[in-house]
């Protein structure tokens, strides 16, 4: 076993957003995720999202050739918990911003998280 | 807007696992996220795994009710990526020894990230 601590494979960014809107929204939703990873330059191999009754919750993922965006969220409460992590030549930080200006966010926070680097 | 300081939608664990096994068996991984997921007593809406060729690596999720299980495996590093997140009555923790028990890293690391939680 190698512990590959020159092979770190990617960021995975961490977005909460709070006072957000479009969280009902399916089709918004699929928009968004595609747009952020248009923006990273990924490739999209699937995507699947999930609603929780009408006008409920949404559930869903973009699972790409650089790992994947997530999207979990609570219309009632205005809050959603995004993922993004992308390995290879892709940079997580490119889908913030266009992220934020879907969802357009009251307040944020974001976890960075370098994955793969053995310490 | 609220920023409902007292609702944490739920914990993010994210795991780092190096010198794991199976990383490039599909239905093995898949046995490993279900069990994870009833392990988590977690509601799977949808399950995806895809396979980079054959023998090559693996990205995938199980989209759960309760949010979701990732994985991401470079097996001729011996490396995977996992993601268990998820809210409500279930705890993301039960999943830990469940998948270490499935692909028996030789090292691992844990980060755990409270979500949803305003401050």
């Amino acid at each position: 076993m190698e512990n590959n601590t020159e092979y770190p494979p990617g960021t995975h960014v961490l977005l909460d957003f709070w006072g957000a809107t479009g969280l009902s929204d399916v089709d918004f939703i699929e928009q968004a995720l595609m747009n952020a990873a248009n923006r990273c330059e990924a490739t999209v191999l699937y995507i699947k999202l999930h609603q929780f009754g009408k006008e409920g919750g949404v559930t869903g993922v973009a699972l790409l050739a650089e790992s994947h965006i997530s999207i979990h969220t609570w219309p009632e409460l205005g809050y959603a918990a995004l993922d993004v992590f992308m390995c290879g030549k892709c940079d997580a930080e490119n889908s913030v911003e266009p992220l934020k200006e879907y969802f357009k966010p009251a307040n944020f926070k974001i976890n960075r998280i370098i994955r793969g680097k053995y310490e």
